[in-house]
């Protein structure tokens, strides 16, 4: 009788929730007080190694019981499957996931379900990180190149990307890898920081936190806008002041205009030399990308953390509306979709800029783009990764920042786990914060009636 | 002192599913075995009329829970609020929901939190129309076009549709609105039907269904194509001999295919003279769409069910890339957002003809069909609304369908109700039907491992 194999035994999750919106850290133009939360997933086997894969989905507060819920429903598919089978193979889990007809229904591929899927794909990717004793970034970019393009999902992509164009550029990417690793474990990837720019601080407080990033060692700050144009011409020249004319400085419209608005806010923003001006408008909104970008270039536009799928990247790929593309390590399918759309940027020539910041996004992403450096772009111009100084120390490995680079982590997984103590300390309602306060989250007095 | 204003005293929940996927009914390519599901809403007041507010999504079975806990998420903006105002202006609480900066993280306006938000909406509609006394149809045909723009919510919508352009279209469509609503009421709206056309059904009951519906009066059935090229050119052969040449048969897809894929499959169904092929990819594929249109034409696309909000339509608008726009009255988020996306399809000249099915997606969605008829387009020519013959005996006011034409509803309300009895039966795992059953839900074997 052949061995009976290990398998996964458990789905646990958790609803932690860091109560941010009561120091204005991350708010926006469109998200004036964020708490932010994640839908936490553990993944546990009877194999004796004891090792667990911990993944999870990034909201701003309320709903993250409905992200919980949403990772609840996907659990028949993973728990009594082989340990060693879907660590071999997470992308046979991600189409079992893309896949399920019924769950299907409620995106395709987009939102609440999207992002559980996202959750638990990369769980799994933490836990065959961990099993391989490498880290994440590593662990795919010494992967077979076949092996990775089986893990991408082409359906919907092939007008614009064949499974064939994918190894070859892998194939291409292996070209100099080993010395890219070198440099990349000696220098770091390169970073900017939003820290200094949210809309809730003063202009002191922007100043101040503007000329440290410089003294850090970054080379791109970046500021919300969209509340309020005066503001903003303000907030822009009193930021342009402190950095000096060498550093970028990226802008940030959360999504705030139609297209219209887009380009005239942008343009009057222009004499500040605005780097990119980031998601001027709906997410879903191909075509307004392309009619802003066409307007306010030579400013860049960029976008992507809230782009549901590889189909809409896909798309603002094809109609020209992006010269910066931002993937989210926690909004798509995981890894594995990631995985396409950092191929389907290096096709059409586009540097990738990842979103991060929330809850562990700078603890994710990392890893995507060093992939990326050492295995597919082979470069890092024009790429920084969003660094935002939240929330790290709930984190085992934490990211490390210095003179403005994100360090190549070194500790086998996805750096997704968290403290045990944070865990117990944020769930929501009956962690021993939340269990301290009354009505904690209740929405503010006038918003419901 | 003044008398305290009626409110709303509950958002009422119900996990609500069909066995159907026991029968094959509603069997296409991408849902072999779908349980027809609503996640339930009642609106409760302490107004002494006793009137309740009726709606709900639809789901095909697993993540109906998920679907009730974003229903629920939601509940703080309802509870409390005065019935009088929210009826007579749903747009102010449809703006509350869409604007939730934290739950917008989760969508943002797609997905599992943008269909709850179209139940709660869509439940204030009916609980506005009972208070009214008029069928839905009738209460927006006859209501003030001023007031009707406000209830729109045109944010990413102005590079295609301004409230000004929103208002003359409405202003101009009230031209003979009496007389088309005593033509409607007379003749009904006409209807095409799906029932023969599932993938389960072999080709003796298709010839039967297909004969039937052309002796019950239908002009247009439909066919579900896409998993097996051969059988499609069978089962197509079929239909056609079954109906004749005078009849429209539309096939449909549910996403099945790349652009490549959806031209060449089309394109050998061509000698059936199929009217139109719907969903050939991606909701999500603007670009596709565009492209699949120019490639297949005379043969029509058509789209819509799963297109998830108004952003999307509008691309598919401004592309080119549909030639029958599909609304879903329980997909995007509620009426509110289905009469910005009747007012871009009638700016553009794209003829609406609504998705239906499932369950009381007839029942809500001749409302709209009827209102645009008789308020905005003017004209029943080219325009359908699907019939599936599923599930109506489960609602108060189911639809009538006579000689292949919607009857006009007279009872008050959006149709939605169902009848307490099959609340109870259906209710899930707890009800009657589910409480004899043993594993009901469980997927099927072999699906997980």
């Amino acid at each position: 009788m052949p061995p009976t194999p290990e398998r996964i035994t458990a789905v646990d999750t958790h609803d932690i929730r860091f109560p941010t919106s009561r120091e204005l850290d991350g708010s926006d133009a469109m998200n004036p007080d964020p708490d932010y939360s994640a839908a936490y997933v553990v993944l546990r086997t009877d194999a004796p190694d004891g090792l667990e894969g911990h993944g999870f989905a990034f909201t701003i507060g309320r709903g993250n019981d409905v992200q919980v819920a949403a990772i609840h429903a996907l659990r028949h598919h993973v728990v009594g499957r082989p340990v060693q089978e879907v660590c071999a193979d997470p992308g046979s889990l991600f189409r079992d996931l893309v896949g399920d007809s019924q769950l299907r229904w409620l995106g395709p591929e987009k939102g609440v379900m999207h992002m559980a899927i996202g959750a638990v794909v990369n769980a799994v990717w933490d836990l065959a990180a961990r099993r391989a004793g490498k880290p994440l970034w590593r662990l795919l970019a010494e992967a077979d190149p076949a092996w990775l393009v089986d893990q991408m999902d082409f359906r919907y992509l092939t007008d614009a990307l064949t499974p064939e164009e994918a190894l070859d550029l892998l194939r291409r990417g292996r070209r100099g890898a080993r010395q890219r690793t070198a440099r990349l474990l000696e220098h770091g990837y390169p970073a900017y920081t939003t820290s200094p720019g949210w809309l809730g601080y003063d202009d002191d407080k922007l100043t101040r936190l503007a000329v440290r990033a410089v003294a850090d060692g970054f080379r791109q700050i970046k500021l919300k806008v969209g509340a309020d144009l005066d503001d903003d011409i303000r907030r822009c020249r009193v930021a342009r002041a402190a950095i000096g004319p060498g550093i970028r400085m990226a802008v940030d419209a959360n999504q705030r205009w139609d297209t219209a608005e887009a380009i005239r806010w942008t343009t009057a923003l222009a004499a500040f030399d605005p780097y990119w001006i980031e998601e001027p408008t709906s997410p879903d909104d191909v075509l307004a990308h392309a009619a802003i970008r066409a307007a306010v270039a030579p400013v860049k536009v960029a976008t992507g953390e809230h782009v549901h799928n590889r189909v809409v990247f896909k798309q603002m790929l094809q109609a020209g509306a992006l010269d910066v593309l931002q993937i989210d390590a926690a909004r798509v399918g995981g890894v594995n979709e990631n995985l396409a759309i950092l191929l389907l940027a290096a096709k059409y020539g586009v540097p990738v800029c990842p979103h991060a910041g929330g809850v562990g996004l700078c603890e994710l992403v990392q890893h995507l783009s060093m992939f990326d450096y050492v295995a597919v772009s082979g470069t890092t111009e024009d790429r920084v990764i969003e660094y935002v100084d939240h929330l790290h120390e709930h984190f085992l490995a934490p990211v490390v920042i210095r003179g403005g680079h994100y360090t190549a982590p070194t500790t086998p997984g996805f750096s997704a786990a968290m403290r045990p103590e944070s865990i117990a300390r944020y769930t929501y309602p009956g962690g021993t914060f939340w269990a301290a306060e009354t009505d904690p989250l209740q929405p503010r007095k006038g918003q419901t009636a």
